[in-house]
Formats: structure tokens, sequence, C-alpha cells
């Protein structure tokens, strides 16, 4: 199988009004298509196959897509359990649109994921704290203290590194990005979606697929704002660092504080704002 | 019940890096909570609760959120059997992130839709081509011809109309907003979310609420990118007219185009793109 032919930007039609002139050309638009994940886990002398869920997303990178949502969302709780990750062979005409992981040991599967979600309800109904607490219990630890340290200049310079390799961006304005950084600031992959979290479980499900979880070296730098959802990805995957374009919500920034991971907002050339862990910012970044 | 205290923005202590200096100060952070809805239907002689969903969201506007949700979602199929719309009672210490809507006639829950979404698996595996079928299935039909008209200019001013009515977009630069909007291209009702889908919903919501739909006389004018959701939900209120600041993806041009809508991206003071349905914007805009 290959994913070669798959589209992120598709051509269309569009009638553009500016300047007081109406004209009719040919533009970009960044692909959206629904991606549907199944796990083979073995059961018994053969494997079982067990559907997970179907996403909006924009093709390419779906193994990785794949391979990250199913260890962000807890349903395979070891990746290194993790083995083949291919398009369905079963579907006729090949649309490239289902992915089947198959895992080799059935421990590593959380069948609970799959009907659990992260917003659970407790005795006082829903809320923040619980969701924080749901995410615990999935596994997830604070960050310890002492990993990763990067300088504040380098933190002002990650949008432009992430905005240079958005090759799909450029062409559609339409689509978000994420991108693992290191703690010299260099980003090291970069990955694109029309969904903001795929994008996030596209750079996760690279460090899933070469093993290297979890990823305590590393930070991730994402295009827009920054939610529960995010950081809650970025805590499965152990970066002790989320670095985002946009604005936090109020529990992105709870989380950050719970999990001892450092979260900033507003990232650009000119600065940026610290909402927790502001201690693995050297420099503050004064200086250029 | 009342929603009186319910933070839509939250105080947070930010460490802020601007133009070489680094100092520490109060800021203000889009508040993300998550919403459980319920809904009670009749079942036999009493009323049987049914979970619905758990979704993260900015407080405020929660029973249009519900409402809003259990119609676009296709949970309650006929508005006007929606009964009482109400924080849910049994909870405490009380949060108000539990609303129970309840149902006067059971025949208006489809509840194949709680375990049903639109991305369903068809015999060529997913495709957006299937997704879009789905909604057909659920009910929606095109929108009809001659419906809704609106000015170029007007369309050009929408963006500027929503910008001016986020109350909370202001102090934290991190919420999604939507507005409704008629041939006058006047803003009638604004709502605000972390997720830009409950703040359609949000604004969908207030129709269902007041028994105003289908909405064929309004458009939904949308702070970001429009995507097959987006459409979605403005097809299932019976909306001619999607505009958005940001970008369309490739599956909302095709939703626009198959149900015969008006969709609008890159809209600002300057201009704006027609995906679909140009015929719907009068004089095209070019003058002031």
């Amino acid at each position: 199988m290959t994913m070669a032919g798959r589209r992120r930007a598709a051509k269309v039609r569009v009638g553009r009004m500016r300047n007081g002139r109406f004209a009719t050309r040919g533009d970009s638009v960044a692909v959206e298509e629904p991606l549907e994940v199944r796990l083979e886990v073995p059961d018994g002398g053969g494997m079982r196959e067990h559907p997970v869920s179907v996403t909006m997303r924009t093709p390419g990178d779906d193994f990785e897509l794949a391979a990250g949502f199913l260890f962000t969302e807890g349903v395979v709780t070891d990746p290194g359990a993790l083995g083949d990750v291919r398009y369905c062979r079963s579907v006729d005409p090949q649309e490239y649109n289902v992915v089947t992981a198959s895992l080799r040991d059935p421990a590593a599967f959380d069948s609970s994921s799959l009907t659990r979600n992260f917003y659970v309800t407790s005795s006082c109904g829903v809320c923040g704290k619980a969701s924080l607490e749901a995410v615990e219990v999935m596994g997830c630890a604070p960050v310890a203290e002492g990993t990763l340290a990067v300088a504040g200049s380098d933190v002002r310079a990650l949008p432009g590194k992430l905005r240079v390799a958005q090759r799909v961006f450029d062409r559609t304005g339409g689509i978000h990005a994420a991108g693992l950084f290191d703690a010299s600031g260099e980003v090291t992959v970069v990955r694109e979606d029309v969904g903001r979290h795929n994008a996030v479980d596209k750079v996760i499900g690279t460090l899933v697929l070469s093993r290297a979880l979890p990823g305590s070296g590393f930070g991730v730098v994402v295009s827009g704002r920054s939610s529960f959802e995010i950081l809650q990805k970025a805590a499965m995957a152990g970066f002790p660092m989320v670095v985002a374009v946009g604005a936090p919500s109020s529990l992105a920034v709870a989380f950050a504080r719970r999990f001892n991971m450092t979260l900033v907002g507003f990232a650009n050339r000119g600065g940026y704002n610290v909402y927790a862990g502001g201690e693995r910012i050297t420099g503050k970044g004064g200086g250029t």
C-alpha cells in the first residue's frame, strides 16, 4: 500500500471579490476526508478487529495519525506492542480512508477506552477537576523536574520555524500545524491537518512508530490555540512543554499546572506568555 | 436555576516576555469546562434519562448549546417536542455542568443517533461522499432556490459586526464566535465558545428554543474556518448561507454544493471568496 496520490490540497473554482472587482478563478483548499481507524487484537488463535474511531482529517501521514491517536487516547497502552499499521486490504475500491493497526500483545489493548471518555461524570457531575483526574487514571503522571530546558530566544523562533515548514497552509490558508522541537529549539517533525488535534496526533505518531516514547526530551509547538485536548495528548506523549501561537483555555492552564508541564501562549518573534512551568525557559528570551 | 456566576473568562497569572522585558502580571483566558447533556424521554408512565454527550465548552448559553446540539446532531428530530431544559437538579454541589432536556413526545427521539455518527462506514469504507450521503439520510434536504439574498457589501460587513459583539474574545483572544444574520445583513445573535462547533450550536439553539426553525431566512457567520461539521449543523438548521472569516475545507465546499448552500470564505471588509451558491449574493459587493 502506498500513500502516493493522497492529496492534501484540492483545486476548486472560486468567485473572488477584492478591491471592488469580482472574478472567477481556481484556488486551493485543504482536503478534509474521514479516516476510520481499526485495531486488530490477538484473540484466541486469531485476530479480532475492533472499530475504534472515525475522524475527519487531511489525508497523508495516516499511519502516524492512527498510531498517535491509538496511543494518546489510551486505546493502545504500550507503543512497543504495536505491530503492522496498514490501509485496510478488504476495502474496494481502495480509498485509503481505512487504517488497520495490529497489536502483538492483547494486554496492551484497553477496551474500556472505546466507551470511556476523558470528561467522566463523577458524583459532582462533570467538571474540569474531574477531567484532569480522569487523565491521571489513564496513567498520566506529572512531568519530572529537570526535563527539557529551552532558551527563551528559541521559544520565540519556534512559530517561524513551524510556519516555514507548512507546505499545505501556503496554498490553502486553512490548515493547522504541529511541530516537534528539542532542547536546541530545532523543529524536527512538522505535520499538518484540518483538525489541530490530528496534527498533534500525527507528530506523536512519528514517535510511537519509531518507538521513541516517552518524549521527555521534546516539546510540541502548535499553530493555533491550546485546549484541554492538546495538553492531554502532549501529556500522554510525555512532552514537558507545549508552545502555542494562540491563546490557551482555562483548562489548558489548569492541566499544565497540575501535570507540571510548561505552557506557552501567544508565541511569536516578539515574545510570548508563560502560563505554567516557566523554569524550563532559560534566559527568558530577552536577548536576540 | 440560574446561569449567573458562570464565568466565561478566568484570571490567571502569566509571565509575559515582550520587547526584551519579562514581567509577571494578571491576564484573562477563555474558560473551558465540560458540559454533559442528558435527555429525558417519556417511557411508559414515567421519564427515562439518556446520557447523550459530554463536550468541552465555554460556560454560558448552556441551554441553547444543549438544545442546538440535540437538534443538529439528530438526537431530537422535532424541536417542537422539546420541553423543559434545565440544569440537573440531582447534582450536588451544583456546578452547572449538567443540562437535562425533556422531550414531550418519544417519537421525536432518535436513539440510533447516540451510536451513529456522520462518518458512516459503507462498502467503500469511509469517504467524503459517504459522509454527505449520511447527512441526507438524517433528513437534510438541499436548500430551495430563491431563499435568502444578501448584498455583497453586507457580506463584507459581517465579520466586523461579529467582532464588535465578541465580548470574551476582547479579554482572552482565545474564543470562537458564530453570529446569526438576516437578509438585511443585520447580526441579531452572537455566541462565543472555545469550540467553534459549540458557538454554532448555541446560535442554532436560540432558534430551537424559540421554535423558529427551519432558519431559511438566516445565515451564520463564523470567526474561523469552515469544515464539514459547521456545514452539517447549518444545513440541519436550514440556513442557506455560511460566511466564514477563514478558509473552507474541501468537504465544506463539496457539502455546500451538494446541498445547494452558499459558502463564503476569507470574508473581511475588503472582500470575500464565494465557493458555492453565489446567486444569493446580490451586487457582489463591488460598491461601498
